[in-house]
């Protein structure tokens, strides 16, 4: 007969699953490919940037959009957000270890694809969709 | 003297750059980052589907949207769609080579997210801010 279960709340090794709903790992997913976050954190795959320089990395994206980012990313632990005393303050955001690897993934999905730029253009000259 | 540029349209070594707006390479990771593209290639990394099977794998997914994500996979070139003439008639949708090699990057960052699932609870039952 099986051991019964331990009382003792969920089990340590429930298994992760992106598919699932209430996964930490599907919104944690969802976070890092957000519409801004994934160039966000490829920026910070660079370097420690400030606010400023950040965003001006990040074409296109506006004040607000990088800001919430920024908070979603430093909530989940991908990034820190550190105030430098000095005159002015200023603020840096730097990438936590995981914040690096999960950047380095995105790294290697943007490298095939800078790569791969060509044939996606054919693809989209071939298809006979309407275009975007 | 450099030699002087030959004078048929731009270089075919032009550097592709995810963080040029203009470029292909950053409307290409944008769609398969789009917010079901991403599971939806991760589905068809496990292979070919019917559209309501697929639909049922991408948990809370629309038909709608599901839809148009299905089409601007296919118009990048990332996935196939394919009239499988029977009765009653069907259509199946599969990776492209390139489809594949594109979602095996996106289950690298969806096996680390998996993995590192705990570290980002911790993080975010730490974090001062306000829950999402």
């Amino acid at each position: 007969m099986p051991e019964p279960l331990p009382d003792e709340g969920p089990p340590s090794d429930l298994v992760s699953d992106v598919f699932a709903r209430d996964c930490t790992s599907r919104s944690a997913f969802e976070d890092v490919t957000a519409k801004w976050a994934s160039l966000t954190l490829l920026a910070l795959h660079e370097g420690g940037y400030r606010f400023n320089a950040l965003r001006r990395r990040v074409e296109g994206v506006s004040e607000k959009m990088l800001s919430q980012t920024l908070q979603a990313l430093e909530r989940d632990g991908f990034l820190t957000r550190e105030v430098v005393t000095a005159i002015p303050p200023r603020v840096e955001y730097a990438l936590t270890p995981l914040g690096q690897r999960v950047a380095g993934r995105l790294r290697a999905l943007a490298d095939l694809l800078e790569e791969a730029a060509p044939e996606v253009e054919r693809a989209r000259e071939e298809h006979p969709g309407r275009a975007r």
